[in-house]
């Protein structure tokens, strides 16, 4: 038979066990937080029926779609009537509209699973990665102190997972497009369109976008233009110059002093919930390309490596599933593009590949131990050690070589010496250590090893 | 805007909160007992190349494949060149295959993800379902002690999954192959004939399947058909038993003393391993539909609840990847199809709704006290214990109602009193009481009834 060449479609990151390791790890630590916060599981399936998953979008999004199809449906020629999800929050709003009798409002659901877009393959962008995402959802009405609490969630989070200095970043979409009124750009379209020319900012520089919102597209006087481009060069030290910027903006149309009240009071809270005043901050650039935000933005940036770009986004909206139910559902949400982040990380060299998960390797020195080998290992998986025993045989140079290769610790040696004496030798390949203990002590004593490594890294 | 309703396509298990909560327990438990044993993790995506999924299957399989389609590739009529993967062991094949000089063998990997099959829609059967998988792949070989390993492994999953009784059934497809070799039935496409029959005997009776045998489809004599019956009909007490009976089949062809020579090496190393005698047995009717396995082959039941029937299933094979490499890639492994038994289980009123992810709800009784809920909230989740904060407002009755429908058992009170004296007033839910602790004290309080519930249910 002639062989298939074993691969993947480009766009998918599929890792090795130690990699898989460190983002499984990364997977546990945004898991713990979020459910320590109080939010609560759910999963929704990949697949969902089409109409449901594309009532909303059109354009860029709908033509990411991959159709779904089963043989029968195939045969038959029939158009697709499923589809991958291409987010989380869609199947969030058919899910809170399908099951909103059986829920708890507020409702606080944290989902952490794998979406599908079909994408152009190009580097850095996945066909398939996890979002881990997390929202609150009333009912008719939502606090505006929820919009603090999630800024303490992922400040908890990327405090945890911890790569580096990072600031959460807000705005308010009201008081931007209060802002723009006041200048005399009332159309949401036209601001849109202003914005994404001063999003070229950083890559252009000042006198490319002045140019540009002074020229014949726009039409701007070169004193709205200024203006907008101080707007959005604002950003806050501290929490008191937040609010001093904020004030310094002048009194303004009514959604102007909506947005300033609101951010006023989000970022207060924020501090409220602990998080220190140097971790968030005001930047008023942030206006998040969804249409779907009508209040606070959010936007988070490692202060080291501002070139990965937000890290974990997300805001206020007005209504999350209009097109199930006549129900108001107004929430607040964020995301983490776990796929994305662990590439740019790696990428970065901030991230390494991790310990295994296994603890210990019992070596075999002789086949007729083999029960006392199983027993040693018994011990120890009961005390929670993650064990793996050399059942093939071989070498002793040879096992311990397959433990160095795969990131294994700790070796343990049970051979006729050691048998007699009733000790055991442990051999700590990371240290370039051994050392005999006592049987009786083994477990205790590798516990001790396996907490100080974990503190230690 | 007309609504669309919203609904999930038939097939897909998709759960309330509380109920998923009680399904990632058990994930997790899984999880956790996989890795006890030294597996490492991988996972793999959903959409591969069609290709490379079908390169072995045929028949029903392939009939239940869903394809993928990008809107792009469905706008120009191409055949789908991706699908979804339906099981795990064809993408771990692939994945050996592609990663085979990177990965140290025997490779023991588990994986733990979502499968797809266009099943016809009905009760119980599943279109997503996860699976639970553990394969230790030998390169060139992969000593016999493997296939002990894999049912201490189970043991130790099912004892902590706490869902009662259980036993794990043993057979062997050599001793199969040549007892029925030694009763003339030499063809590998008869002897799985002469099964499908054998396996009729719970539901058609003993005289239904002599008559069968014996009639014009098979023409077995009556006495081979009264072999066939009284070996698929053996079943172990214990471990001497096993032999016994193992050893009262009589001498035969080759394959039959290698199976039971394989059958009794695995079946000493399982007790070695430390599963009790209780709950492993051989059971000679254990075949195993697939073609796939060669040597041991799995089935686990519980014992108070047969009709579930097997709950974790596996075996051993010659050769993991022959479709893409020429390697030789021998291996064993399980499978825990953990949606259908949980469901299964749910049927049987064998899993509750578990308590909620969430420890503690603090309650508002003053918004302007908000900065000091929060600070107590802080404190709880630093300690890890999980806490959601009203941040809405409104009658604590009607808070109290919330964390009770949510399935929250401790609530936290500070009103004016409590903060004037220095105290909290935390209600248990559960067991309708309330007490108060000064406020230095609530964190080691809440520890101790919370470690206190976990052991107590």
């Amino acid at each position: 038979m002639a062989l298939t060449p074993a691969r993947t479609m480009p766009g998918v990151l599929e890792l090795l066990p130690l990699d898989q390791i460190a983002f499984q790890r990364m997977l546990d630590t945004i898991r713990r937080n979020y459910e320590r916060f109080g939010f609560l599981p759910i999963e929704t399936p990949a697949i969902e029926y089409a109409d449901v998953l594309l009532t909303k979008t059109g354009g860029e999004t709908e033509r990411q779609v991959y159709f779904v199809q089963s043989t029968g449906a195939l045969e038959q020629g029939e158009k697709p009537e499923l589809a991958l999800r291409f987010d989380l929050t869609v199947p969030l709003a058919r899910y809170v509209a399908e099951h909103e009798h059986d829920l708890s409002f507020p409702f606080r659901r944290y989902q952490m699973q794998r979406v599908y877009r079909g994408e152009r393959a190009q580097r850095g962008r996945f066909r398939e990665f996890y979002q881990c995402d997390i929202d609150v959802i009333g009912k008719d009405g939502l606090s505006i102190r929820y919009d603090a609490e999630l800024p303490a969630v992922i400040y908890s989070v990327f405090r945890e997972l911890d790569i580096g200095p990072f600031t959460i970043q807000l705005n308010n979409r009201k008081l931007m497009r209060g802002y723009f009124e006041s200048l005399g750009i009332a159309d949401s379209e036209q601001q849109m369109l202003v914005l994404r020319e001063v999003d070229k900012l950083d890559k252009r520089g000042a006198g490319y976008v002045r140019e540009t919102l002074t020229g014949e597209q726009f039409g701007l006087s070169a004193e709205v233009a200024e203006k907008i481009l101080a707007f959005v060069q604002v950003r806050s030290a501290s929490l008191a110059d937040a609010f001093g910027k904020l004030d310094a903006l002048g009194a303004g149309p009514e959604a102007l002093e909506q947005g300033r009240a609101e951010l006023k009071e989000v970022l207060g809270l924020i501090r409220d919930f602990g998080v220190p005043e140097t971790h968030f901050a005001l930047n008023l650039s942030i206006a998040r390309g969804l249409d779907y935000y009508t209040g606070t933005v959010y936007e988070t940036t490692l202060d080291e490596h501002p070139q990965i770009g937000s890290i974990c986004s997300g805001g206020r909206y007005e209504n999350l599933a209009s097109q199930y139910t006549k129900s108001k559902l107004p929430g607040v949400g964020i995301s983490i593009g776990l796929t994305r982040l662990y590439w740019q990380l790696r990428e970065a060299g901030l991230v390494d590949t991790a310990r295994s998960t296994v603890d210990v390797l019992v070596t075999q020195m002789d086949a007729a131990q083999l029960p006392a080998y199983l027993a040693v290992a018994n011990e120890l998986r009961a005390a929670g050690i993650a064990t793996e025993v050399v059942l093939e045989g071989g070498k002793l140079g040879k096992q311990f070589k397959y433990a160095d290769r795969a990131g294994i610790r700790f070796v343990v040696v049970l051979g006729e010496d050691e048998l007699a004496k009733g000790v055991v030798t442990v051999k700590d390949l990371r240290r370039e250590d051994q050392f005999e203990v006592p049987r009786a002590e083994l477990v205790r004593t590798l516990r001790v090893e396996l907490e100080q490594a974990a503190v230690m890294g």
